[in-house]
């Protein structure tokens, strides 16, 4: 066997408990062996921890990570504008090339701060596959499916792109991938496409991760031509099932909170994102009183604007609050365990948690800032004042990804040069279109 | 004469545009001299700002920064339970010397995140200017009064001490240091000390700086009491005048935001400070529609919990948009506005822009990180990428108090280590008391 021993630090424990203990690491299985300060093994490699906390690698449940080519490209409008005026005419013009470009750079900057697994849905995704590989992240990745400005030819198209995806790259990069089927929503996606694909989808043993209740746009259609709330919709089509994650869930209500808790779906909660498209404010601290299972993701950084999940939790934590009209809702050690085990249940990995059997997914977070002083609460601080700049070293699947702020897996400045030049052309040929 | 020169970078100009320029400091006495490529002078000082940006320094218009040492000490509670249970008992053990090791704590924050200046209401000003004169930013700082809970002696000392501050500070330290008459809020200070003290202060040219309708508790009594708003009766005491400032203005209607813009008292936003502690979404649009000057600030870092404005720019965009219900609300130009010139102006310095005769507080800007990649505005990155952690260089008043991230005016690892061994004093004093 051959091991990672990370020394010295401090480790934030799954009850939130923080102790003094090293973490020794299976590197060629992926798991970590064992937490405590008197292990007795002698490591092939070492990660010094001094002075830092370690934790798990958070995880960012939804994302469309290739959008980091458009990180800034259209701010400030609402999602409807925004997505017809220039988003899709810009992802009208994307290549295969671009793709791998915008994803690289956004990988890079998930190793930096912090994050070691997502859950992503895009076009393209043989090329997200083999850049997911290369950079040593994890994943779950699936094609988003839209059939309703196509013919019925090219939605089956779609449809038959997405599920064979799911089928073709689940246990690729040595199991650090994995799939979902990934219709785009319920109102850009036909009834008969998703009664059908999901059912196919089911039968493969493959989750299904959608866009649901972002915005009332997304409701109000639902409501008025069925007559019952979107999720109720979902549900006759079998699309809330344990597995199955929601991204976003902004506007439910008391009764489709208890059909997600009832049928164990999860819902990913992307609080930067509705925050900066106006879509709304979740009711977080409600759906898990209910007991629905609630992880956090980014979006894509064009809505974001980036991709660290410290943020995120400080987002989350202070929406939360605002939503439930509660200073005490949404607390520190709740969005903590929501960007971390919360994440990784709903995309389905065994990451998010530092004890032995789980996957090897860790960061050290240096605790040396000014903006971290005085220690009188390390959970305080992952929530409200630490950002992805302050992780010291990235570990995935028990390979060091990032050691001292150097990223191992990547060539930093030829990935910001490629996706600079791939934004820059991006640009002049959806202007010139 | 004595210059310093930043050279080779790019220049935010006060119009929200970004130009290759050059910017020539005079360091005696601490301003700009001129912005361009083409400046012909030798400067004795060079700061390198190649692949950075040349931006003003960021103003935080209201904070009480020896609260830095109690981050993270209380959180997820409502403002009134908070100050209560947590907040006061704490400070009524502080020293003087725990307010030095913490203003010093938050002050190395403000350097390393591209603050320079900053308002400050708290206790023990003569410990704060001298800590501010050495490291080297500016600010404009009171003595917070609150005479409710006191009896008359007791309240005319802390009125005759915020007036005696007010006169005796301002200008200090080669005029970075600048005061204010602070009385708390009004409803933590009687009506007759209002009056009297805010005329006296008034004779004295020395503005006024309070909270004011920060939550509906402190509105409500007033509406209750007088049947009128709050503002209203601010209005009635003389409160609001130009050169005033107002932190938090949350709950305030139609009518106050006429009395603010008429008065020409300006509104100092704390976005962060309102989310945490749920106390409400600021009409932050509203008041600029109306012509408020609105400023930015991080409140103490025990409601933040940090002294990053990069952050509290972030904030105030995407509470700006739910508040308004509109997602072109609150813009990325609006909020880089805010946090510059806006403040600037609320507080009443000449910083916030680079143009010549301005004050010479400037930082550079990293802009080579992954997440500020690719540069399609930056004026977007600024407000949604960026983090205290990109600015490379600080300088206020012409001098250079942070070089290549290496705070010059105070020992960093110096200053951290007296908070942290401060902070653990006053906790357990504050749980024996």
């Amino acid at each position: 066997m051959s091991t990672l021993r990370i020394t010295d630090g401090q480790v934030l424990l799954p009850d939130m408990r923080v102790v003094d203990a090293d973490v020794l690491v299976d590197r060629e299985e992926g798991g970590i062996l064992d937490v405590g300060r008197d292990i007795d093994a002698d490591a092939d490699e070492t990660l010094d921890a001094s002075g830092g906390l370690v934790m798990p690698g958070l995880v960012n449940a939804h994302c469309h990570v290739a959008m980091t080519l458009l990180r800034g490209y259209a701010d400030d409008k609402p999602l409807d504008a925004w997505l017809q005026e220039d988003i899709w005419p810009a992802e009208a013009e994307l290549t295969a090339e671009d793709i791998r470009a915008g994803a690289e750079l956004g990988m890079l900057e998930m190793i930096k701060s912090g994050t070691t697994a997502f859950a992503d849905m895009y076009f393209e995704v043989p090329t997200l596959v083999d850049a997911v590989d290369e950079a040593g992240l994890r994943a779950r990745v699936g094609h988003g499916v839209v059939t309703v400005v196509k013919d019925d030819e090219g939605a089956q198209v779609d449809i038959d792109e997405s599920l064979s995806v799911a089928r073709e790259y689940d246990g690729a990069a040595d199991g650090r991938l994995s799939t979902a089927y990934m219709p785009h929503s319920l109102t850009t996606v036909g009834e008969e496409y998703l009664r059908e694909s999901v059912a196919e989808a089911r039968e493969d043993g493959v989750p299904v991760h959608f866009h649901a209740n972002e915005t009332t746009d997304e409701v109000d259609p639902i409501v008025d031509e069925r007559g019952e709330r979107p999720l109720e919709y979902a549900d006759d089509l079998g699309m809330l099932r344990p597995q199955n994650f929601l991204a976003h869930c902004v506007h439910v209500d008391e009764s489709e909170i208890d059909l997600l808790a009832t049928r164990g779906a999860a819902a990913v909660h992307c609080p930067a994102s509705n925050m900066k498209l106006a879509s709304g404010m979740a009711p977080v601290q409600r759906m898990l009183d209910a007991g629905v299972t609630v992880g956090l993701g980014t979006d894509g950084a064009a809505s974001n604007n980036d991709l660290d999940m410290f943020d995120e939790m400080r987002d989350a934590a202070m929406i939360g609050k605002l939503a439930a009209d509660d200073a005490s809702a949404v607390a520190a050690g709740t969005v903590v365990e929501m960007a971390t085990r919360g994440s990784a249940n709903a995309i389905g990995v065994r990451s998010g948690v530092v004890e032995p059997g789980a996957n090897a997914d860790l960061i050290v977070l240096d605790l040396d800032a000014p903006h971290l002083a005085p220690a009188h609460d390390l959970v305080s601080h992952l929530a409200y004042a630490a950002r992805g700049s302050d992780v010291r070293h990235t570990v995935c699947d028990g390979q060091v990804l990032m050691r001292d702020r150097e990223v191992l897996t990547m060539d930093e400045a030829e990935v910001k040069e490629r996706a600079r030049t791939h934004a820059r052309d991006l640009v002049a040929r959806a202007e010139d279109a």
